[in-house]
């Protein structure tokens, strides 16, 4: 009896990641069946059942991961901060930088300036670089349009990028990122504007698979926050926030009182924060690009998020105010480096725990059968390379849904 | 009238980095003219005489700098010390990372286990990294076979590359890099062997192109490091120092006295190492790479180096010890992020003052008539994008010696 497959990698030791199992699921000589896009069969060569494939690889030994997940992106955005970066290194004030148009509000205007089809051009080549590192599965928020049609906009774009290369899009609506100069001084007004006529419309044109906030003093308060997350559960959308990242507001119980996805940042998480996150499943999202790029030297409690058993997911937070960085290789060395994450804690931060801060763990994120067949194949000779070395891909290949 | 050439670029913005010019020296609709692979212009195209050229580029606006030079790598070597790595995340002790065979002697180990073929293989995929991000000149260092028979092979090996590929590679012999087992606790019985009867031999086959140690407490003391230079000069090579980067040993005064190229690292370098830089004209090479990765915090004294006028060079270090780093761009990120280095002090640091960490400032490094055609064209709106982004090349063509 052979069973019938689309194609099989052969000669291949697997990183699976697959839950329960110690360290990375190593197998040392592994196989991996795809039929329909689906993973059909990922173990151990010698407990495979006899395949009939179309199409075979020899891996040579390579190791296959899971593609690669970045959940947690503002890939689509207008202009770039780099001159504000010239500026700030020669010297600058905060407010000459700010007479010279810099800020989270050159990054608006930039965005409400540039047409759908302008932010797709200068997102491809960031979402590009992501990809040319194995990921598979992005994850893109609004944020920088800060009204009604700049806002859609900016989701219509994430959405193209999707269809212009063949990488799985999550859409997070963040109309809640900053406060639009429309509404200074009302930020009360802006949040109902954001719950009562954006969310809507971004709901009824399909455009968000999750709702953000930025819950922070120069963001918006715990209670803004909650009008907004309860407007987004009454039409069904999950949420998730950006939290604890400059000072410790509870937005992190918050968010998992609201059963979030994903609380992200967490540099000022406090005990009952993690409590909380634990209880609800509330994945923790660690953006060591963010806090390496702003030389914050606060950390988040790793050591009490591991005891509590909440999940740790990595990302790069691409940006363009506070993280520059497209490259999810990096953004584990970074986690290694200054957060002191361990090998299987990065990758499986970038795989596992990714899908799960997406809702998306049911469907991608390990090497298991019924799983899309995401993988990404790496010509290393150990997992620990994919997190040691700075500045290097070692990317053989990248299958996305078994192409 | 019109003059002969072979290559011209047109419509293009210049960094042309020409020293004595404000920033980096920018032109901007610039165009460079190469004959013979030399620049035979390069400036304002309003300037420019006439060129009757056998090929002309547009550039479509895009970007030149120099190509860029990495002044400072262990590109040869055997083995990686990801598992090393993996260990000290996973909370061991160096005692158990040297039980498990961690440290430089791993490194030195796999070095001498491989063939001159087998390291030319394994470094071919680091240097196709550098070469990617618009690298023209290499420095490779030698230091892991700690023997004669073996420093020659790294220091063929670092010549083969330079075949291999189209850049110029400049070798420098680091036998006082650490010390080997068969000398261990006769420090100064090396140091003999190195000057007396390693450095000869290298020198006869013209494998070095300088000479380097490590004056640290853990590699060779001062004196040490002076009988070596004494040897070195006697035979007309030129010498470098790893210097001042756990300690302040004084070894940066002692390279200047020598007259050296360039002291590098420089954590702990003090105001009369600094004074004796400045006077003999020595290079400050700084290594942000090694900072990050073995989470220093004891920054180089970039005022005071400014402020007496040292030139101050950036390079990856890529070694697999404390700098497993293949990407110029994240090396001048972090010389920013990191040392606070100015944008232009990065792009000098990697082109100009780089070339004259090597001797080479009368051949490459700016973009000047005479210098090689040397070019790094970038998909860039602003020179500052090279520095700001994190994990993102835009580089869109690399030119060496006009090709
Ligand atoms: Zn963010
Ligand atoms: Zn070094």
């Amino acid at each position: 009896m052979t069973e019938g497959c689309d194609r099989l990698w052969r000669n291949a030791r697997l990183a699976t990641l697959a839950p329960g199992l110690p360290g990375l699921g190593e197998v040392e000589d592994g196989l991996v069946a795809c039929r329909d896009g689906l993973i059909l069969y990922a173990g151990p060569a010698a407990d495979a059942p006899a395949f009939n494939a179309i199409e075979t690889i020899d891996c040579e030994g390579r190791w296959i991961t899971p593609g690669l997940i970045d959940c947690h992106t503002h890939l689509v955005h207008g202009g770039d901060r780099a001159h504000e970066f010239e500026l700030r290194l020669a010297g600058a004030s905060y407010e000459e930088i700010a007479r010279a148009g810099g800020g989270i509000l050159s990054t608006m205007a930039a965005t409400r300036a540039a047409s759908e089809a302008e932010l797709v051009a200068s997102a491809l080549p960031r979402l590009d670089a992501l990809i040319a590192e194995g990921v598979t599965t992005v994850e893109i928020k609004s944020g920088y349009g800060l009204a009604l049609d700049h806002e859609m906009k900016q989701l219509r774009a994430a959405r193209a990028l999707g269809r212009e290369r063949d990488v799985t899009v999550r859409t997070t609506f963040l109309g809640a990122h900053a406060l639009p100069p429309e509404y200074a001084g009302d930020a009360d007004g802006y949040i109902s504007a954001v719950a009562n006529e954006m969310l809507p419309a971004v709901a009824a044109e399909g455009l968000a698979d999750a709702v953000d906030a930025f819950c922070e003093g120069i963001g918006f308060t715990p209670a803004q926050v909650d009008r907004l997350f309860e407007a987004a559960q009454a039409r069904g959308l999950p949420v998730k926030l950006h939290a604890e990242q400059l000072s410790n507001l509870h937005g992190a119980a918050l968010a998992a009182r609201h059963g979030a996805l994903s609380a992200d940042h967490l540099e000022h998480l406090d005990d009952a924060g993690i409590a909380a996150m634990a209880a609800a499943g509330t994945v923790a999202v660690l953006l060591p690009g963010a806090f390496y790029f702003v030389r914050d030297t606060h950390r988040p409690p790793i050591d009490a998020l591991r005891a509590a058993g909440v999940p740790i997911a990595i990302a790069t937070d691409c940006n363009p105010g506070t993280s520059p960085l497209t490259s999810p290789l990096l953004a584990m060395n970074m986690a290694a480096t200054l957060f002191r994450l361990t090998v299987p804690e990065c990758l499986a931060g970038m795989t596992r725990e990714a899908a799960r801060a997406l809702g998306l763990q049911d469907r991608t994120g390990t090497l298991e059968a019924g799983k899309a067949c995401d993988l990404a194949i790496w010509s290393v000779e150990r997992p620990a390379e994919l997190v040691y070395r700075m500045g290097f891909n070692p990317l053989h290949a990248r299958i996305r849904s078994g192409r």
